[in-house]
């Protein structure tokens, strides 16, 4: 996993050498986490991916968030993004410098947003007012990638007229999340309206035989329309990764 | 379930003396089922029901098929339905009276099919081309229950304008029979669109996460929709059924 | 979606020059919804679809049930249904006009319900005093939606009898609405017996191998009975919207 | 496992020197079965269950049926039943003794029936045509085990009047056996009409929602009526073995 | 459902004019119910099954099981079971006359226990400790209808010996109720044991993989030993239902 | 759906005369399909998605994907892909001008595949040897849409240097669509060690709990490592539609 | 299960008049069990498996576990196991003699941990912070059998370097224990980069399609690198008996 | 995954100048696979795990299969196992060196087998006859891997003596693979005598509720006996790699 270019400067340097071998054996296993006992952080992730690790924050004590939290920032990254984060937690967590908690997503941010830098639009759609939330996850983590979010909510497809007087909004967008439970059949619908990506996030709103999610998950993956990528039930944080990182695809030769 | 007017005549005759007390009994407690070793054929359904039993023809021989035709002729049914049947099946009943076999929709008809009396039209719609077997056994058992019937075939959400462009069809329906598999979307879309019932088919086309019609039966029981009624995987008889019930719905007061 | 007069007329607007280029551009493309943030309410669904949206109560916030009902009153609709409302919910919305709340249906009206205009009865059947919940929800809706409601309540197919002694009853509905947990029968052994439509609506009730309604879902799909059309698990505002709709049929040429 | 009684008697042998030490010893461990390799013959089933073993001919070939028949007979067991035996295996295997086979019910017998012996009436219902070859593994079953089999094939409860018609019958039994697929009503009006135990044998008949017997096993589990035991999808053997037990119950003290 | 001998004499009194016309017409139509809106009340079960009706005490409060509890009383039943009764219904119920509470087997009895009059005596086995909650369900509902109840709890597979140090208890039962969870394995084994009938009852106890008595149901369901009859999960009262039934056997002509 | 300019351009001719009223009412109305009977082909999929409809071969007869190709072409549309085509059907349709078949993919193409036009590489991986079809299906795909592919077949975990000695070409695609069946694993790894979009594909290979597919997809949709759309079980042709609109993402303002 | 050795002696003690009839006979059938009436202590499990019995906590009284521990010390076992013990219960037993509680693992311990005598160490990975409870309980039980144990926890697939890293720990292992919720991908990996023994726990870590577990369980039934055994979800306690037995495998002739 | 010591080695190598940049470079990444374009054979397996890598017959074809025989061949691997593999593909692998077939087992060898030399023995067992297959797999990767095999087939817990008799052979062995179907018991009957590890396989034998292995597995991974490893549904493959491991487990300091 070592890049290339670094490998072979090692091994310049030891034939030179610059460096010992037992100094370059330590650098070709150097930790590249830090050990916290209950977490081993991946400190490298950055460099490895073009994004920083996100903290999961469910089956977390706040004092594990906050030990990871630290020896983030101590590797140098200063932006944080905690995802699935109770109110509880959220309070035990609020001294951490430049802490803010957004309720409906569950989500705390340390050292707030940075400026959009994608090639367009991450547009994110809603079948009701319900899905709300984990809309809101996908948009702060969307935003907290760089990229510039549009909302569009409660477009469901019971009253179809709602989603297409948003024509255009949905036909500008660079890559379009569409969040719904019930029977997730928005997702279909945006689908073959649209010419960028779909990223479809089944909820769990829904009773009896949405099974918590499960008939939108199926029906998104059986989805008539093709283009459409879908993730775990009630996942916004996997879809605006997702979003982004197809907002931010370079050419390459 | 004897009706009272019935009753009530049986017994003042029994207290007139024009029936005896043995008859009574016995009328009281005669088969209205003819028996025939391997069927026990229900002859009372027209008068209760208002529908002639129709025979289904999976899981039966051919002989067992012709014996029951034979009983229900003998009792005085002349046009008689026979669902699930394969060609196989069709070939060797060829020679009943008045026969013909529809190989798509599986089903063959004796007697013919009546003039429509029903209140308007049972539209039925399909998702796509591989749903037009199971469109066709409605179509055919709604023809046969004495309905007027408008086909849209291939009319799946990924292409929204092909049913947007049917509007009035749907509009004037009676009911309207949607049917589709993969993920069902068409029927929540219907559903929001038409003010009539909706009768939705999931079946069993797609694969993968379709899982044989599973996910298009759970999304059609989700839909954000409402006014819709789900019937079985490929039971497009059963929804022909409840359609031509809806489609002759008198008024009492 | 536009109807085709309205539609002609602006046409012909445009013609004449009664109407601007501009103005019929933002005409046809005017919203025909509330935009309220977390909700984009439908203020068309009683043009297109004979009935006024219903607002599920559930994953909402009392403000945003407030917020909903205020923009459906301003905009002419006097009377609304609240479904899937907590008690604490309903204390919350207690002071909104004319509001009253049955507590065993958890369903809020504002405004009283209309006389019924139908074409007969909505028949209402439970197979138990458990189910009576789900029947609830679906006789108030029924009544909101201008039907006459007869209820036959805890009539399960273990004591037959029960059932069979209401049989007037049954064949005179103009459709059944048959709410039962455990295994479903309830609708199966109804559907043999009436000439009208039957929606089957299974409840959670039940433990074990019920599955929280699932084995009243799949019986009632697999009814050996046909005219039967289901809805999802405990949806008894969706089955008393689908009987409303068959109930008030008319007759088209 | 051994019984008291002989325990005893070997015990008291070896004190009076009768038996020698080792012989008692590898009495007590000697082989209760015939071990042919690819079978462990159990040959003390009839003393230890008063019941002779079944051979379950699926996944065995004839010439491993055949080698099973022959050690059971060459311990004296001269009645045979195969179930679930193809009819190319009971053609391979049509030399055997007194061999007879039923294609319907897929079993064959070994050396016939014996009279009845049990209390009263094992009563065989199903609910539809298609029920029948389950139906009759049980029946055959029952027979062999030495019960009067009644059968009342093609009842189901979509034409109730089949069902009461044969109340009598129903109400004489000394064990009900209902075999039904789709939903599986059938068990439970059955056990709301009798005093005696009802076996439930969901079958695989149906299709769509009725998942292979699915629909009709949980529905059968979870009957509103009590006093109902359900065996395995299709396991007409299984019920007519409990069938037979609770139809030779006998008094203890 | 009218007896034959009951039907008969009263078409005779109509024949004599000691019953008019109008008489036999309400007799033949009299209620066998009684009508509490929540709940209909069979009042012919003991007559028709040998059984008092049992009142099932979840999903209904305590008013409505007090007021079945007085209809039933009126109509001269003395002894009544309520099942699945919570301590605080229970408490709420106190002052029923003659009322106890066991709080394991959560169950209610009006009037007391009979003496036992069944063949033999109904053995409850227990795979473990948890699983005696329902063992406790089965072994007062099988008393209240007159078993004698022999209890064997904890003698789980695992440790085969303590199952076979109880061969001799299991080999005197006139039928065996096998109450476990997990894997459920006990009616296997005990199925394999003994010549009674057996009746398994797969309980929620377990974890994981256990899926809430998923995993032990579908064992019991496929186990290898024959003549096992399955009930429902956790459901103790269905299983003594049945035994009770299996152990009050009578012989018929 | 129609764009904002067309309509403007449509209504200004009609105020201006050059259009008449129902000429206009014609347009905004006229048909965008072709309809065939048993297909309405979606004429404007290329304009409204920027691609052209790919036609699904399984369920269609060859007849009526002949129609659907010969209704393409009149059209305009010469480069045609038919998908899950059986040897049988691309044996009957081998006439067709240009017509090619890759039996592997089960792939036909009419017209042969253009220049790739897109960002970069969309790079292929494998579990192993057996998900070859499924990942040829999405091969041929993505470069009937314009796409550069790579293949890394046959680099499943369970021997990790073989992934991991391909590490230049997975950090070097435009996005990586990870085909696997048994535990779906190769998706969670790659998407740990590239920044680009990851596109899951789970195959049906494997057996036993692999269910088919079902454990690779729960795998993928549960993935720990983020940014990954998955799609249905063995759908390589969802995944290349995806990956190449993926790879043609435009900036935009 | 008596050992020969056992039974030879007694035998031989009968014959020569040592032992009389009656004391042999109750020996062959003496308890090897502690009744407790809700509980039946298996008091050979050492001897006859080597490990003492562990108590289950889950579903069992405190008064039920105390009455358990009594009974095991009477019989000389002096360290005993509670798993599953919630911290109510631990408080409620915390005067114990030498009685210590982990609450992390949910672990209660009575008279300490063992020396290590196993072969070598047993190594226990965890994918996330999340599974430690899980692998908590798999370390205290694998001490508690007298194992020594390395813990590698977080070190899920997402950071595959994070692994990489611990490879010497990994392959100096007996027995891996690889702990992991969400899809499970830590067992495959691990499987194909050691040569002992792995056993997979799937935790109930994660949401949606994990389904409680499902997914990381059904992926490791199907791992693609073999040489995996699987315990039950979050069954920490089977895996680590299972490890401890690997760990003390003796050569055998 | 490189060696400490020979990284060192060949670190030192470049600063000596022994070796090249470039050449340790390439070093550090060659090929350690054979690339066939439809496989990646792992060449280093064996010395990675210590065992050879096997092959999976199903889904290659012949000319696959052949192809990586070969280029293990080529790489020095003399022996070599086809697991699942047809009658049908090894008639066209028959010309292959020293090729040997096992129908039953399905089971192709290249080589013949090693003399074991494992820690002592591993017993297969099967519930039934038809579980044989299975565990012949078992049987022959087990001695294919170098390990004595001792078969008890047919010893299902319906019949326990049958068990029980052979409780010397269980006792004795290292490892026991318990193979069964149906309800699986046999792993947790096993369980519960021996002081060894319990690998069980759950089989597809059975039918119904068995849902192809569902039941057996489900139950075996909630067994109530600890110390059981489950594999996945028929891989008897999987079983006996694992129980090679185990009986070739080293003590290590």
């Amino acid at each position: 996993m070592h890049e290339n270019d670094t490998l072979r400067a090692l091994l310049q340097a030891v034939k030179s050498g610059t460096v010992s071998v037992d100094d370059a054996l330590s650098r070709l296993r150097e930790p590249k986490t830090a050990e916290l006992g209950y977490a081993t952080v991946d400190l490298e992730r950055k460099a490895r991916q073009g994004e920083s690790e996100v903290i999961y924050g469910a089956g977390k004590t706040p004092e594990q968030i906050r030990g990871i939290v630290n020896a983030m920032r101590e590797h140098g990254q200063s932006r944080l993004l905690v995802t699935r984060l109770s109110p509880e937690k959220a309070e035990a967590l609020a001294d951490l410098p430049d802490f803010a908690y957004a309720p409906e997503a569950r989500v705390g941010v340390c050292g707030g947003f940075p400026a959009p830098d994608g090639l367009g639009a991450v547009v994110i759609a809603t079948g009701g007012t319900s899905d709300i939330p984990v809309a809101e996850e996908a948009a702060l983590t969307a935003a907290f990638y760089g990229n510039r979010v549009e909302r569009l909510y409660d477009v469901g497809v019971a009253g179809l007229h709602r989603l297409l007087s948003a024509a255009d909004t949905l036909q500008n967008a660079s890559v379009v999340i569409a969040v719904a439970g019930m029977e997730g059949a928005l997702a279909s619908v945006i689908g073959g309206l649209v010419r960028c990506p779909v990223i479809a996030v089944p909820t769990s709103v829904g009773y009896g035989a949405a099974f918590g999610g499960l008939a939108a998950l199926l029906g998104m993956l059986s989805a008539c329309a093709a283009g459409i990528g879908v993730v775990n039930i009630d996942n916004g944080f996997g879809a605006a990764t997702l979003a982004s990182r197809i907002n931010h695809t370079e050419a390459k030769q």
